[in-house]
C-alpha cells in the first residue's frame, strides 16, 4: 500500500479526552475515529489489526473443532424473559422498542440466542458435543464509557458455546476452549495466563478470565512466575486427545486476581523466588454454567434412554476489539505502538527520503514490487513530507521494520533496516533486501 | 469438513411462511435460522457463502483502490439533524435513546457518518480523490419483513463513498464503481445489467441499479441483449485509466425498468430481434449526490486557490446477505441449490455410501484427506444415513459437484462424480481424482 492513496489521517496532538495510551495512540495513528461517546470507527489501519487478531482468533477456534455462525445484533426480547435475565439485566442492556412496538434488544451477550439455535437443531445426545462460535458485535451501555475501545459501547468479540450431554462431558468441552485461548494468546504474541474466576451459585471450577500483564492493568494479580513457562508454542495440539494435563498443569499453580487473593495461600503455595505481583487485563473468559439457561429454555436432547434431559453449556468469550487496545498497552514507548508481528497492519514500512528524486522515486517503486512479490506486506511513505515527519509517523504506527532510503543509498545501493522493538538498525544491499526478510520472518 | 462435526440441521419439510424460493432453501438447507422477523442467524453453511461473497466484493473494491474502513452499527442522531434526513427518514429508521437518553439510531445508510470521519480528516483538495469503503450490518425496520435475507431488518451490505473536488473528478470515481460493479457480479457468476436509475432532484445521469435477471425478481426490465455480451471478463482493469469509453458502450444500449420504461423509446432503439423482458432483482447502486450532504455537513477541502469548497460525493451499494438469496433464485431447480463456483460454501461433496464398511471408510478418509490437501474445499458426508438422504441433502445444499462412494467403489476403484448443475454423471478411478478436480477447476 502507498501512502499516499491510504486513508491515515495522523494527528499531530494527543487528544484531550484520552486517558490511556492505547486509546492515545489509536487516535493519533489514524486507526480509529470517535462516532459518539463510547463508540468508534475503525479506520483502515485500525481495521487491519483488528481483522488480522479477528482471523487468528478464527483460525484457532476452527482448529479446536468449533463451528462458526453469526446471530444478529438485534435480538428479540423473548427469549430473555424465557431465560429470566430481561429483567435482571440493568441498564447497561440497550433496549429498543420496533415500529410494531414488539421489545427488541442489541445484544451484550447471546447465551438465550444461541440456545434458541440450538434447541430448534438438534434432538439428540448422539449430536453432542455442539461447539458453535461467532464474531460479532456487540453494545454494553455503559455509564461512562472510557479509555477508547477497552472499555467501549459497541465493541467486538469472539463468543462461543458448548452443549454437552453432561458434568463429565462438558469438561471436554470447557479444556478444549482452555487450551485453544492459550494457544490463541500465544499466536497473538501476548503471554496470557489463566485465572481461577468466580463461578457464583453454579460453583465448581470450570471458570477462568486469561489476563495479560501491563502495567497499566484494571486489577492486580498474584500468580507464580512457573505459570508463563508451561506452554510449549510449538506444540501440536490434537484435540481429540485428553487435554487434563495440560489444564491441571496451569491450575497446579497459582494464580489470582485481587477479588480471589489470599495472601496466607500465595506465600504457603509458591516459593518466595517464584512469587509475582502485576497489573492484568482481562483478554478472554471461559465459563461453564451448567443447565442455567438450557432448564428454563427447555434446550433438551433426549438421552441414550430416551429421555429429555436439559443440555449442559459453556461459554467462551474473547474481546476482539479490547484486544486491539490491549496488545498496545502491553506493547509501545514513548515514539509510539510496537505491534508483534502476528497482528502488525503491515510488517514493514518503506520510507523514501528522496521523494521529489525521480530516479529515488524509481528504486523505490522497485523494492515496493518485489516486496510485494515477495507476500511481504509494505507501506510504502511516498510522501513529499519532512524526514522528521516520516520517522515520527512510521515510529507512531509501530510496523515491526523499517526500510530508510536514505541520502546515500542510490550511491551506494545500500538501505537500512531498522526494528522498530530494539531500535537496531543495519545496512543492507537493497539487491539483498527481499531476501533478507524473507529469512527473518 | 466432516458432515459428522458440521452443524448442518438440514429440516426435510418446507416452513409454511417462506413464499419464495430461496428462503425455502435456505431454511430447508440449514443456511439460517429466524431469530424474529426479518433478522437472521447466519448457520455453518450459510456463513460461508456469505463470507465468500464479501470477500469478493472486498478483493474488488481493493483493486478499485478503495480504503476499506468500518463504521459502527449505532449512530447519534446529531449528524443526521445536520444533514437534515433525521426527521425525513421514516419509521424504516431504528430510533433508540441511550442510557442517558441521548437519541441514536441503528444506521440504515452511512452518508452522513461517512462525511463525519471525512470531515475530520482531509483538508486539502490535494488529498482527494477519497473513496472508502466498508462492509457492516445495516437495519431497515421494515413493516413487512419478507422474503428471507431477501427483504430483511437487519442486512449485511458494503457500501462505499467517494470525495471528489467537483463534477469532472466525480464522474472518474463513478466510472471507477460503476466498472468495479461489472467485475464483482461477473465473479460471483452474476450477469447485471446496469439500468440508469433516478436522481430526483440532483439530475445528472450519474445514477445505476445493477439488476440480475430471475423469473422471481420484483421489477420488469427492458434490455437489449447485446448489453450482455460487453463484458470481457478475462480483461485486465487499470482502474488508473480512463474508463469512460466502457461505461459509455453500456449507456449506449437501452436498459430500463418498468419505473423508467418508455415502450416507444424501446421500440425505436432496440432491433427487433435484440429486445429483451425478464424479471430483475436489484443487487447493487451507484449513485452520485453531488453535494446534497457534503453542503450542510460542512465536509470542505480547500482547493487550490485556498477557497472551501463543499466536496462531491457519491454512495455505492452491493447487498450481500441479499445476494445469497439472488444467487438461490437465479441458480436453483427443484431438487435445491445449485451454487456457482465461486461462491459455493464447499466445492466437492463427498458422500460415502458405505459407511459402516471400515475398508471404505478408511478409503474416503483418504480420499478427504487427499482432497483437502490439494487445497479442495469439501465436505465429507460420512453419516450413517440412507442413501436417499444423502443424495437428497447433498441436491439440496447444492454443491457443484458430488463424489459417490458407491458399492462397487471398493470394488472397482473407481468413483462417479456428478456435476450438480448438468447432472452430468462420469466414472474415475480413484488415484486419478484429486488430479481431475484440480484440472477441472
Amino acid at each position: 500500500m502507498k501512502l499516499s492513496n491510504y486513508f491515515l489521517p495522523v494527528l499531530k496532538e494527543t487528544p484531550a479526552d484520552a486517558e490511556i495510551i492505547s486509546h492515545k495512540f489509536m487516535l493519533r495513528a489514524g486507526m480509529i475515529s470517535q462516532s459518539s461517546s463510547g463508540i468508534y470507527s475503525w479506520l483502515p489501519l485500525g481495521l487491519r489489526v483488528l481483522k488480522k487478531i479477528e482471523n487468528i482468533v478464527r483460525e484457532e477456534q476452527n482448529a479446536a473443532g468449533v463451528n462458526e455462525i453469526l446471530m444478529p445484533t438485534i435480538q428479540p426480547a423473548d427469549i430473555w424473559k424465557e431465560s429470566g435475565r430481561y429483567d435482571d439485566y440493568g441498564k447497561e442492556m440497550l433496549r429498543i422498542n420496533d415500529r410494531q412496538d414488539r421489545e427488541m434488544l442489541y445484544g451484550p451477550t447471546n447465551e438465550e440466542q444461541v440456545a434458541d439455535i440450538f434447541r430448534r437443531s438438534i434432538k439428540s445426545y448422539k449430536e453432542l458435543p455442539s461447539l458453535l462460535y461467532h464474531i460479532q458485535w456487540k453494545f454494553r451501555d455503559e455509564l461512562r464509557p472510557r479509555f477508547g475501545v477497552m472499555r467501549g459501547r459497541e465493541f467486538l468479540m469472539k463468543d462461543a458455546y458448548s452443549f454437552d450431554l453432561d458434568e463429565d462431558t462438558s469438561r471436554v468441552s470447557y479444556n478444549k476452549f482452555f487450551v485453544c485461548y492459550l494457544k490463541t494468546f500465544e499466536r497473538l504474541g501476548l503471554r496470557a495466563i489463566p485465572i481461577a474466576a468466580e463461578t457464583g451459585p453454579i460453583g465448581g471450577d470450570m471458570s477462568h478470565e486469561f489476563v495479560i500483564i501491563s502495567e497499566t492493568g484494571e486489577s492486580d494479580i498474584f500468580y507464580d512466575k512457573r505459570i508463563l513457562d508451561l506452554l510449549d508454542v510449538d506444540q501440536e495440539l490434537d484435540y481429540t486427545k485428553d487435554l487434563r494435563s495440560i489444564v491441571s498443569s496451569y491450575q497446579a499453580l497459582y494464580a489470582a486476581a485481587d477479588d480471589k487473593y489470599s495472601k496466607d495461600e500465595f506465600e504457603k503455595k509458591v516459593p518466595i523466588e517464584f512469587q509475582n505481583n502485576s497489573k492484568g487485563i482481562e483478554v478472554g473468559h471461559i465459563f461453564n454454567f451448567s443447565t442455567k439457561y438450557s432448564e428454563p429454555m427447555k434446550a433438551n436432547v433426549l438421552n441414550s434412554n430416551g429421555k429429555a434431559v436439559s443440555v449442559h453449556m459453556g461459554s467462551y468469550g474473547i474481546g476482539i476489539s479490547r484486544l486491539v487496545g490491549a496488545i498496545i498497552e502491553a506493547s509501545h514507548d514513548e515514539n509510539g505502538i510496537i505491534w508483534p508481528e502476528a497482528v502488525a497492519p503491515f510488517t514493514v514500512g518503506l520510507v523514501n527520503l528522496k521523494s521529489r528524486d525521480t530516479e529515488a522515486i524509481a528504486v523505490c517503486e522497485n523494492i515496493y514490487n518485489t516486496l510485494n512479490q515477495a507476500g511481504i506486506e509494505v507501506l510504502y511513505d511516498d510522501k513529499d513530507d519532512s524526514p522528521g515527519a516520516k520517522f515520527s509517523r512510521m515510529d507512531l504506527i509501530g510496523l515491526p521494520k523499517q526500510i530508510i532510503f536514505g541520502n546515500n543509498s542510490l550511491k551506494d545501493q545500500m538501505i537500512e533496516i531498522k526494528d522498530r522493538k530494539t531500535s537496531h538498525t543495519e545496512k543492507v544491499k537493497i539487491s539483498d533486501l527481499a531476501g533478507k526478510l524473507i529469512t527473518s520472518k
